[in-house]
């Protein structure tokens, strides 16, 4: 397909040279663009897929530069990018050094607002609103807002707080009638009769009918505008939840014709009241095994070459462990937050359809729901990646710890995450939840633990605690004599018993420092010794006693950050046993990783098995020197 | 006044033997109870003082060892304590091994789930319903919920997924149109709007009437609600919020009336579909002081004998301290979520009403808001105590850190905080906090260290960052030799210049670190260093690190959880500088810290002079033997 507009137009400056029917063929060559590149590199594909004609009405109608648009989210952003000065790099998309998958203030001074995790947008623009009027500022701020982030709590929050600042904010709805799965919730029942409503449709004429006739920007609009809102009121049967919250309604309106939607955002600039408009799109727009399933094609995966058809992703490893422990345990119920997929458990729900729950993206009521629940009798099962329960941290603490309710916590995707990169990564779950009393943390090295940790924590104690895993692949033994033997429960297991140098780990680690074991032995004919954690709270002492007093050089490697990590909290245990030890930490530094492989990550912050050897040796070095 | 009623009656068992009238008096003689105990311990009077005749028609109705009813917050539950068994405790509310303030699960088996930080009661509550219906029992689930709590976004995150779970809860609204202050946001004035809509008045008969004539549980009754509940549906114009969300809604009713909230009681249990029952209630009811001023008697400080008039809180330091910068600078905007009164914040809010924002209950929103108000160029500051700011963590790192948005947040309450116990405390905000990159952490130890690093990081720093304070006094100037000259920027401070003996600490604890130098001085005739950090993120390592090689014992004291503190952070910094270092760390056990006296709590945890002058003593003791 040659590129005949996208071509020719340098960015969204040019929109203004394009009819209408030039632009719907814009768009079909944008999305073919993210079609070709989402494919190739992975990235959230249906959301921008559903977005294109609403992004190219955007933008012929604010400026980007002055106007801050904020989406939520930013799954939808593509269309943007490649408008706002990003087409010639979009190919790199969430490549190491690319253009990030997400908003990045950063990268453009076209995105005003990074994003990531869900419902912020409403809560930044009128932040950017307020401090527009108090610095007597002209701009229209807009927040860009999908059905399932406006379900969240956050939305919510700063919904309710609009008509009370006074202040205007212009807020589109892009009602695609999916979450990242399916809609959940009252809201989403209520969107979707708005959407049905006949006397909605009428309210859509009327907009039109006031748009072709009066000069923009004239008195004489506000004065139509006026009107038309007393008319739209009374005509409405019944209100809707944004106008009992004291926030105008528009819609709803078709997300994919240009023109419409240039005219209703041509007058929500001239409306001088804050407005929400309802523009209904198709997830997958234009792509049809993404129409036909825009769960599957919500985010795809960059092509792989050498993936092997029969590995197990952690994701899958831990939904089949609760599966497993479901068949004999009714009590067993599974929760998540619009991660059916990604934590791989539509076959727990075909297989328990009652004892599935997906709560939309709403992770506080998540975690307290799961407390009521385990506070019930039942033992829930949360999956949810590590960097999504940052939201509910207090809910973990406070609702679930606190009171010693049996609530398992399945932590997909903790440590770095790659292509998603800085927002996504899981790097603070080590250092937030150890310090939460009586709250247990295990992290597996392979699968025979990871089922006996799961299986123990079911059937024998019933703690608050978190099983924690990276994202990828996970191997089903490793390190082991005995093939499917695994070791004491809450104890520390000496996977390499050695001398001089001690390598801990725990997780994803593991493999780094078996690996460094060889390397170290065959470089500097030392033996180390390995050992793994497993246990991250509480931690086997005694067991770390014995070895801290045994050797003379430790090493730890963790994926978490550094500050913070199990690291410092093991040099203060080892101040007290073996004053002479030697202490090399390798963990994430003080900063945000940026996107890229996962491998690229590792590297890029030293955790490899080379940058352990070469800080050993240089340990020997000043040993010796 | 003697206790007629209350006397008499063993629980709320006998509840069932008074009449209506009966109740009434009941209900003053248990009003009395609790504004005598209240205004002698402490604690949260006018919720409570609102809350006497729902609870008393609530425990007349449901069965609390069967039935489970949640409070949110719990700042209302004290009626509920007094009939459930507590009465003749009710005394020692909020006193060190006291009745707690808050329900709690392990003090009485009729206390279904812990609160203290609001919005959490509808999350646990469809749990609680689920796991009746999964588990096949049959009792009532009944969540209590002020309006403040209902406008966090948890509860609405709770509420739209009601309709979706099809099992039955009760929620009880609490509308006293106050939140801790005034009502916030749109969904207050959808609610104002409800209880003055007459058609409401209307259903409220017809209720009535239904309730008259039949006998409660009958398939009689079921088939009446259903008739009613379309009676009502086609009744009301326009349709409310709750409906919207697939919820029913009776009400409003009058939440002083014992007989009308009985009947309604009755008629939400025989009703097989959630409810939402909208009751009225003044806040303060029957304590004069407290209904003419709800806001300065929604909680009460207990009598203190010593305390002296011109002492100055922290709090009030800090709200003084941005005054003042915020005459000269008017970029400066002040912001907290419920908090005016606690962060002393009226002051601020009287000279600049216009950049002045309570955003009521909405942590979440609180933060990013404050984002978008900086990314648009002015200079937030968001006043929050520590414990609530918990709810926020991930908008902190998510929002702000990550976009090194320069957000000032003044945390109140770091540390230890009393009577409210263990859900108030605020022993997260440096293991949580310190590992977020870019994020800047100070902790003065007085006024004058607290004036300085506000007044640098606005005029020269724009960086993210917390200011950290206890609850309490502070103390204008400690430790200096020059009254009022601070020291440099991010340095740590000498203020004893010692030998042998390093003490490090920061905030609240260099009094104590101040006394134990001079018990050690006296006791041991050795003459200890004191150093405050001051900075906590980034640390002044330069520093530290002449001080590590310079003595051979740390002590380092915070009052914060040693799991994740920064003695933590430290002892792995000293591995590398000095390996022949003793090393004791101060700060909180691995347990939640029940409730009493700030100086209780930090005996029990032993964050004290005579701890540090004990612990000391014994390294001397190990180094000689």
């Amino acid at each position: 397909m040659s590129l005949n507009y996208l071509g020719k137009i340098k960015d969204y400056r040019d929109l203004r040279h394009l009819k209408h029917i030039e632009k719907s063929r814009l768009c079909n060559e944008i999305r073919q663009m993210i079609i070709d590149v989402a494919t190739e590199n992975g990235g959230h594909l249906a959301s921008s897929l559903g977005t294109v004609e609403l992004t190219v009405a955007l933008l012929s109608v604010y400026d980007p530069l002055e106007d801050k648009i904020v989406f939520d989210v930013g799954h939808q952003c593509y269309t943007y990018k490649i408008l706002t000065g990003r087409k010639d790099r979009f190919s790199t998309l969430r490549q190491w050094e690319g253009i990030s998958g997400f908003p990045k203030r950063e990268e453009s001074s076209c995105d005003h607002f990074n994003t990531g995790h869900a419902g912020t947008s409403i809560s930044a623009a009128t932040g950017y609103a307020k401090s527009r009027d108090l610095l007597r500022q002209k701009h229209e701020v807009i927040a860009v807002v999908g059905d399932s982030s406006i379900s969240n709590g956050m939305s919510f929050e700063a919904l309710n707080q609009i008509d009370e600042l006074k202040t205007k904010v212009i807020i589109i709805l892009n009602d695609n009638k999916m979450s990242i799965n399916v809609p959940i919730g009252g809201l989403a029942k209520h969107l979707s009769h708005l959407s049905t409503n006949p006397s909605y449709r009428r309210a859509k004429e009327a907009i039109k009918s006031l748009c072709e006739g009066l000069p923009l920007g004239s008195a004489l609009v506000a004065e139509a505008l006026k009107k038309m809102k007393y008319q739209v009121k009374t005509m409405f049967q019944p209100i809707n939840i944004f106008e009992a919250l004291g926030i105008n309604y528009w819609g709803p309106f078709n997300g994919h014709n240009i023109e419409e939607l240039e005219e209703v955002f041509k007058l929500a600039k001239a409306f001088d009241e804050s407005v929400l408009i309802h523009v209904i799109t198709q997830k997958g727009k234009g792509y049809v095994p993404a129409e036909e399933n825009p769960t599957k094609y919500h985010g795809v995966s960059a092509k792989k070459p050498n993936s092997s058809a029969n590995s197990l992703s952690w994701s899958k490893a831990s939904a089949q462990c609760v599966e497993k422990l479901a068949e004999k345990d009714d009590r067993i119920i599974c929760l998540t937050a619009a991660m059916e997929e990604g934590c791989n458990l539509t076959g727990f729900k075909k297989k328990f359809p009652g004892r599935f729950f997906d709560v939309g993206i709403a992770e506080e009521h998540l975690l307290t729901y799961a407390a009521g629940l385990a506070a019930g009798g039942l033992r829930p099962v949360v999956f949810i990646y590590s960097t999504f329960l940052q939201r509910a941290a207090d809910q973990l603490y406070h609702d679930i710890a606190m009171q010693r309710l049996p609530v398992l916590i399945a932590l997909d995707r903790s440590g770095l995450v790659g292509e998603d990169g800085e927002t996504h990564h899981g790097l603070l779950d080590i250092s937030w939840y150890k310090s939460v009393p009586g709250l247990f943390i295990a992290s597996p090295r392979d699968v025979i633990d990871l089922e006996y940790i799961f299986a123990n924590l079911i059937e024998h104690s019933a703690l608050p605690a978190i099983i924690r895993y990276p994202k990828g692949e996970a191997p089903f033994s490793l390190g082991r004599r005995d093939e499917d033997q695994p070791f004491e429960w809450i104890r520390s297991e000496i996977l390499r018993q050695g001398e001089e140098v001690l390598l801990i780990g725990y997780g994803g680690t593991i493999p780094i420092l078996l690996e460094s074991c060889d390397k170290i032995n065959n470089l500097l004919h030392i033996n180390p010794t390995v050992v793994d954690l497993r246990f991250i709270k509480p931690l086997d002492l005694e067991t770390l006693e014995r070895l801290f007093s045994a050797h003379s050089c430790v090493v730890i490697a963790e994926e978490t950050y550094s500050i913070g990590g199990i690291g410092e909290q093991l040099s203060k245990f080892a101040h007290e046993v073996n004053k002479g030890l030697d202490w090399i930490h390798i963990a994430i530094p003080d900063i945000y990783v940026p996107q890229g492989t996962r491998d690229e990550q590792l590297r890029y912050v030293g955790l490899s098995s080379d940058e352990v050897v070469k800080r050993v040796s240089e340990h020997f070095e000043r040993a010796i020197g």
